[in-house]
């Protein structure tokens, strides 16, 4: 059980890296992850920007997909500006924060942040449970990367003491939810499966059917035993499709 | 009646004004007054950081002390992470947005922040109304300027549709609160009277025992009439004080 992880999904300047890492250890946050950082890790730049938040706590792992990202993340919230007509919760960094609140003694969550400029891209907003969007001017909306995540920071930092009192509390966990790697490879199984059952077609809207799939999938909130339950069924379709076929082509 | 003003007291790095400015207008801030601003103004790393915010609306004035910058401020909010044992309400950057927002219809607000290393001099504290300190972490406490601009406008985003509201009604303006500037004569003149009476001795304690007449005074929330009055009281004993000193050297 810890505070939310920050996930910065392909950024590019290591000035920002660094600012976010700063403004992360200001309000307690210390689980940094980038996907895919454009100029690589370590940083000088970040190192700079960071105003020693490394040294102070603020740990980096570097994945080259978000799916190695969010091994053991149990909920997860994507900034974005756009509210892409995928049904999902939307709130704001307060609302993002309760959340992510709530789920302590669930496992940890993390928020996650798209590239300066394109945001993030639509995959991974289809694997995330909750949309963050603040209440910016529409006239003006792009934030500096560093600031939007120092905006949920600071949202978390109202909740920090009641937070680390929660944490070391070590509570019993009740339900056993999913981790998010769990969860992905259920979504590759059921997208392997309908991919060589014919399901994806045309090709080229074989993406968009895949995350309205997953952004469906994803609400149900899932426990490791419905994982599990739901593979099982996955498989026993196969199969039974696999065996139909043997059967048709008898 | 607008949005409160963001004061930005002896700042250091132009990109730190530039990103200042461009998070005031994500969150529909627009009036940036700089005081002493180390390079000058304009700034060219400004302008790189800002995003086009200058030219969407985020207008600069540059003061050469903080009296100046205060025209028209009705009520003031000092950002600083130490709170000085001087009496003065304290709160976090949703208070002070919520004191702020209480106050549109009274008329300009403002928060300042001070400069990068140093924070805020003891006078410009001690001329605020209200003390804005976030929770931060203890041991690792020192925002980036831009990112503690950051977490009020983000605060003052989330009441801005509101705010915008109630200041497109213009509201009839009740008790006339006297303006900042008004309070700074009326300060200069208590203290020039004070001084002439011999009452700031000795010397080397002149600073802190104004800063400590102005702490208390500035608590009244004075109307314009009040400050009138007052000033009346002060002339009165400075001229009583003359006369009696004209008697006595009679």
């Amino acid at each position: 059980m810890s505070n939310p992880a920050i996930i910065l999904h392909s950024p590019q300047l290591g000035e920002n890296i660094g600012a976010a890492a700063r403004v992360m250890r200001n309000f307690g946050l210390t689980d940094l992850r980038l996907v895919t950082p454009r100029d690589g890790w370590p940083n000088p730049a970040a190192d700079t920007m960071s105003a020693g938040a490394f040294e102070a706590g603020v740990t980096v792992q570097v994945f080259e997909n978000l799916p190695d990202a969010l091994e053991g993340i149990m909920w997860l919230a994507a900034a974005t500006a756009r509210l892409r007509g995928i049904e999902k919760r939307v709130g704001d960094a307060a609302d993002a924060a309760d959340a992510a609140f709530e789920r302590l003694g669930a496992g940890q969550s993390a928020i996650m942040f798209g590239a300066e400029k394109s945001g993030l891209p639509n995959d991974a907003v289809a694997v995330s449970d909750f949309l963050m969007t603040y209440p910016v001017d529409p006239d003006f909306k792009s934030l500096n990367l560093a600031q939007a995540v120092c905006v949920f920071c600071a949202e978390w930092g109202k909740r920090r003491e009641d937070a680390d009192r929660v944490i070391s509390q070590d509570k019993a966990k009740l339900g056993e939810p999913a981790p998010r790697d769990e969860l992905y490879r259920m979504f590759e199984h059921f997208e392997d499966e309908l991919a060589r059952a014919g399901y994806f077609f045309p090709p080229e809207k074989t993406p968009l059917m895949k995350d309205n799939l997953r952004a469906a999938l994803i609400r149900a909130d899932w426990t490791r035993q419905e994982v599990q339950t739901f593979r099982g069924a996955i498989k026993a379709l196969a199969l039974g499709r696999g065996k139909a076929r043997v059967d048709r082509d008898d």
